[in-house]
């Protein structure tokens, strides 16, 4: 077989780790813990439920092609939801709704780049997006980030080449959970804006975020679709992991060029998915400050516990929203103490090798952990587990 | 902007035509009749609505992440009855479930292909298709279609080269509505295997076949997963259009390639849909056959009613499952007169330019008609619409 687009990639961490679960047997006492995906493990509330169930029995359309750039309502909703959040202009006109938010990502590197060209990538980066990157043909220039977890503008501009299309941004971050200062964020927009680039910023964990008030100011300015590509996704906030819906928002110029991309690879999002976040956004923001107030108190259970760790050399190095990102304190590259957990303590997370280019030493030293789906007291039992290793 | 990939390719012909029916009035007895999009308009059978929304209420998994790939119990149910339908072993493993048959031929292109590679594709081509290999950079090499509407396969191996990667055929064909001759799609099969390609059929229409028994017999080879690449579509059989869900069958060898794009672009498949087809495999192949025999029906309209438009010069290139091909008999491009058309007689349906590379005398001779939501009434009065027109 010749060398493809696929093969030019790597193959998915999340479908990799999960053959590694086969054919190891955990102890009854020692159950396996699961900090691996992103992803809440419990369905929307049941008035979700009942209403998207209500929409199937009742409104013929949710069975039919909807727009390919997404429902109307939905459109104006979040456009709306994010001129509120955020303090400035939005039209429905310049959100897309995608079949989940990787393939916002997707749809936007293929509008914005072509075979050889750059794109600026924080690391450690999220998979999906470097796995998208190699097999567009476009080069990932990784930017490592600084101790704090947080990538460097100056840095950044010195990357710069006559390749470079657009700077990625992650924020919260996945795979640390940093949660990027909004003049951080400004000084990346007006770095891409004054070099003619784009900025992308995937805000899928923004619902979670543990500041109050916008994340960062870059709605305000009346022209931020002329540099600014946002990023949403539905999935973490109203729990439709298994409808497939996020968003990206852009400019009504280069709306028709993601249009081309969304309707060769899916036509249009599924139906039932629009119309679940769509309730969402209009009945479950009381409930997803909940939510949020949930997450934030198991990042503090995080933080209050790791004492237990540090004390066995642990560092921990990034923490928010889904995600803690910690440093381990053995002579042993990530991948291979990752497998070597979940024989050892039965936990299984991602090894930092999974974030980061080949050979890239912080991403050896590094394990992201997956807090979300974790009380109290299993994070107590992670971290009693975790401080027992020894190698 | 940069060249991008998206502006390499064309806009999608569905969002183009919907522009045109801006601001064009219509007759109150000469409403608007689209035959534009392939599509059924009519939702699927109350029983199964019942079904899925039983499954939102008490299936927690139905809004949560799922396999890559896609429902085991699907790509089993889809394997058997393949295997029964075409008489060959076929297995879960070997089937992908995609979020509609278009991603599945996006997926099995990167899977397949790399920058520079060239794709036979018989002329006139589905529009998708084409835009997929330009945006994916690979060459659409034209093969046009003889006469009776389908392609040779002598003239196909003339144009293979050293970055000639695979052959496509569409059957029943879209736009033509050709149904291929078993030994014809055997012959590109030989011609294929022979010459170390891989052959996509893609059988989006097959459950509207006008021929009883297998349509071809490529599964019967023990070895077609190293040669064949199946696309098929729930869509159309069971009306779940808004629920995106379709499939790929290929080698388990190639399976992991297909998963990191299906896993990069959407994750996994909307579940709901996945559900309502699988619930179809098992509960409505009795009311499929009634579907097929009303397709059937208005087939047989088209055909029997067509002397009132060759009365008037026009001629029937195609006919089969949704699509009639027709010639027209005026001085003027398909395109121009699509919209002189929308104006003068209130019929939408596409020009054959929009299937045929730029230029194509061919296809600015043709138009597509999609007649499937047409009952013999419809069909009737499309007729003497179109053959009172003259320019």
């Amino acid at each position: 077989m010749t060398h493809s687009r696929t093969q030019s990639t790597f193959q998915s961490p999340i479908v990799e780790t999960k053959g590694w679960l086969d054919g190891i047997d955990h102890p009854a006492d020692r159950p396996l813990m699961l900090v691996s995906q992103a992803a809440p493990v419990a369905p929307p509330p049941p008035e979700l439920r009942r209403a998207i169930a209500d929409l199937i029995l009742t409104d013929d359309e949710t069975h039919l092609y909807g727009p390919v750039l997404g429902l109307p309502g939905l459109r104006s909703a979040l456009a709306a939801q994010i001129a509120g959040l955020y303090g400035g202009p939005v039209r429905g006109a310049q959100v897309a709704i995608t079949s989940g938010c990787n393939q916002a990502f997707a749809a936007a590197i293929d509008a914005l780049t072509n075979q050889g060209d750059e794109i600026i990538l924080p690391t450690p980066w999220y998979f999906n997006h470097k796995m998208w990157l190699d097999m567009a043909g476009v080069r990932a220039v990784p930017l490592p980030v600084q101790a704090d977890m947080v990538p460097d503008p100056d840095q950044a501009a010195a990357l710069i080449t006559d390749r470079t299309r657009a700077i990625v941004l992650v924020t919260p971050n996945n795979p640390t959970g940093a949660e990027y200062p909004a003049d951080l964020v400004r000084a990346f927009y007006e770095l891409a804006k004054s070099r003619g680039l784009k900025l992308l910023v995937d805000e899928t964990y923004r619902d979670f975020d543990s500041r109050t008030g916008a994340a960062h100011d870059l709605f305000t300015d009346p022209d931020w679709a002329d540099t600014l590509l946002h990023l949403y996704s539905f999935s973490k906030a109203y729990r439709l992991t298994g409808h497939r819906v996020g968003a990206l928002l852009t400019s009504e110029a280069l709306m028709p060029e993601v249009e081309k991309f969304l309707d060769t690879v899916t036509i249009c999002p599924a139906q039932i998915g629009q119309h679940a976040a769509l309730w969402g956004i209009r009945n479950l923001q009381d409930w997803l400050a909940g939510e949020r107030a949930e997450i934030l108190a198991r990042r503090a259970a995080i933080h209050d516990g790791f004492p237990v760790l540090a004390d066995q050399g642990w560092k921990l190095a990034g923490l928010g929203a889904y995600f803690a990102y910690v440093e381990h304190p053995f002579d042993m590259p990530s991948d291979h103490l990752a497998r070597q957990m979940l024989r050892d303590a039965s936990v299984l997370a991602l090894p930092g090798t999974m974030f980061t280019p080949s050979g890239d030493a912080a991403g050896q030293r590094h394990l992201r952990i997956a807090f979300a789906n974790l009380d109290r007291a299993g994070i107590a039992t992670l971290f009693q587990r975790l401080s027992g290793l020894r190698y």
